[in-house]
């Protein structure tokens, strides 16, 4: 066994700019440069939910994710490489990074089992059995062949105890190192993951392990899995501190509009989340204020946009009582109005504090935002989320 | 009470060629002139179906159609009025054409009564009461702005006795007059309605009465309703052959690609039809050969469009094997593709058809349209239509 020499961070990142801890850069890929900080939307089984590749490109999107265990089962690995991997399949021509099924092993914890040699997945649609090692995992996504790809990683929820969440750092890093090794194809870029829970000491411990083995980027994982905003924008600054300023840091499925500012001001350059594509099929739109809900009577006569300003397709063809009336009425082009717009929302975030950041001014910015947008509290999130976890048959977390 | 005099045919509608019984000509309307023959999509609550505009105009879409009843429901008239009819509503600058409510008054017969004043609808939506007489029903079409307004008919089974479809007539007749009187709006064409059933001679009857009334154009109504495909091409063609030469001729609620041919060949300028829509999202995707399945695992790993030759958007961008993959994953962009792929095909069938009349070679256009196209036969047909009846909690018909 041999470990490859660390690579060349500037190969896959340029730094640009900073303006206290947010930055400014690019990230450099075979299909195409990136702006960060970059928001990914999210395309599980190979679909951003209810979007076209057009819709795709014209809310802006510059890198997509692909859910490595969902391709895998379904429409399966080799499919989707003979039709030239994820990007040829979808019809999506630009960057794309995919996930290494790490994350499933936490969110899908009733159907797995974990091991040292890797995750034991029960499919969630027939039962079968499938084995995802770190080797596997890494052949997939080369196979997938994504832009960027991720190492299998062992993610342990907010209330883990100091024990488990020391096991499941020096997994994590055992497996980073049979990922490395693994990973043999050119120009796709494997990031490495920090793990360590909510322990400052963890987190350093992880940061350093994998940053020894040398990748050209760096993820954030293990937060947003229940910990709550104050404690997970804590550990957020505390571990891009511990990261390399020339490689690119991406915080693993955050993506609520006020967690996007807050880890943007921390350091952070990606992100993924599935929130503003779920819940605008569940009729929350995002706007300047805060979330508007679409289906309440108070949007039934509004002769307006949606949100004022907005430069969406949504925004710039239809009124908000149009849109309510999809809703109300059930029909399908609903979810993709909305989706477009929530996307599109979300992205232009992103430019903007690109821009304000450019300019110096990203404190303002960040206070101006803050001042503007009420996120919904902390209690009314948590109860969403079962319900939907619920309407999916799946355990509450 | 006194009958406006004969409308001038010639402002609605010009007949441009013959070829045999099928013609080319085009529809004048207010926002626009519609070449014939026509299909007309179907926006039954203001959307069709999972497309925006954009989709709308892309597939082709010369004229749409809107149904007064379930928009009087939902949003309401004085909503739709508000945002400046169903053109502002729905954001489409196009010709449209509104029905009465006559048809949900035969394919809704749990849910309402008729007497002479019209029909008594419980709402599927709440149960409650709504009166839809002859003077109702054109207000209310006159409020949402259509381009093309239909009278309140009434419509019987395909099997129902003679003294049953002696009083339908009659009874359409009645409401016909009542709706010419009411109807005030300028710039918008009220259409008469012939029925009589399977029975010539109260086809006759009808369509002599409407006809003295005289209307800018004619529908063909109560065919399509379980007679069968022979019974239906014959009694269009009977009722055809009765109808001035210079008003356009619509079936109403014919949209499959046989019937459209054969329809056309006796001599029908317009149609409307859920059919290409709602089987789309069945997964049912027309070909110049017949119906695919594109569910069926054959097309898995398809690396070519639906159909060969299609320019459509779906066909024009993705793989079959990619639809079959968002139809088997039940994402929702697979809803659309195919309603894109669908509506597409019977536009672009019915430019063809255009151009052959125009050439003088329809009599081959349709022998070889036939050669190349399987329907799927009756029986599959009644299963599959008692099938959505039940899935929508709905006696079969």
């Amino acid at each position: 066994m041999e470990i490859r020499p660390i690579i060349d961070h500037h190969k896959t990142f340029t730094l640009e700019a900073n303006d206290g801890g947010a930055r400014v850069g690019t990230l450099h890929t075979a299909h195409g440069d990136v702006p960060t900080p970059a928001f990914m939307p999210v395309a599980t089984q190979g679909s951003v939910k209810t979007l076209d590749s057009t819709d795709i490109d014209a809310v802006g999107t510059n890198i997509l994710l692909g859910n490595t265990y969902h391709l895998y089962l379904r429409p399966g690995v080799d499919l989707v490489e003979e039709f030239g991997g994820l990007h040829g399949f979808m019809v999506w021509d630009g960057p794309i990074l995919t996930d290494s099924g790490g994350f499933q092993g936490f969110s899908l914890e009733h159907l797995r089992r974990i091991d040292e040699d890797g995750i034991l997945f029960k499919s969630h649609l027939d039962g079968s059995m499938h084995k995802f090692t770190p080797e596997a995992t890494i052949q997939y996504q080369e196979r997938l062949g994504a832009d960027i790809i991720m190492p299998l990683d062992m993610c342990v929820s907010a209330d883990a105890e100091r024990d488990v969440v020391v096991e499941a750092v020096e997994r994590t890093n055992r497996w980073a190192v049979r990922c490395k090794e693994a990973h043999t194809r050119e120009g796709q870029h494997l990031f490495g993951i920090v793990q360590g829970g909510l322990y400052e000491d963890l987190r350093q411990r992880s940061a350093e392990f994998i940053m020894s083995l040398g990748f050209p980027g760096y993820a954030v994982g293990g937060l947003s899995v229940g910990e709550g905003k104050e404690r997970m924008y804590a550990m957020t600054g505390v571990t891009t501190e511990l990261l390399p300023s020339d490689a690119p840091r991406y915080l693993m499925g955050v993506g609520s509009p006020e967690d996007l500012v807050e880890s943007v001001a921390r350091g952070i350059d990606m992100f993924d989340c599935v929130l503003p594509t779920r819940i605008a099929r569940n009729g929350a739109l995002f706007s300047k204020q805060g979330r508007i809900n679409i289906v309440a009577a108070s949007h039934k006569r509004r002769d307006e946009p949606l949100e004022e300003g907005c430069d969406c397709y949504t925004c710039q063809t239809y009124s908000a009582a149009y849109v309510h009336h999809l809703f109300r009425a059930k029909e399908l082009l609903g979810f993709r109005l909305a989706t477009i717009h929530n996307l599109r929302f979300i992205l232009r975030l992103m430019e903007e504090m690109r821009q304000a950041i450019l300019e110096g001014r990203f404190k303002q910015y960040r206070a101006e935002f803050h001042d503007n947008f009420t996120p919904p509290d902390e209690l009314v999130r948590h109860v969403q989320r079962q319900k939907w976890l619920k309407s999916q048959g799946r355990p509450g977390v």
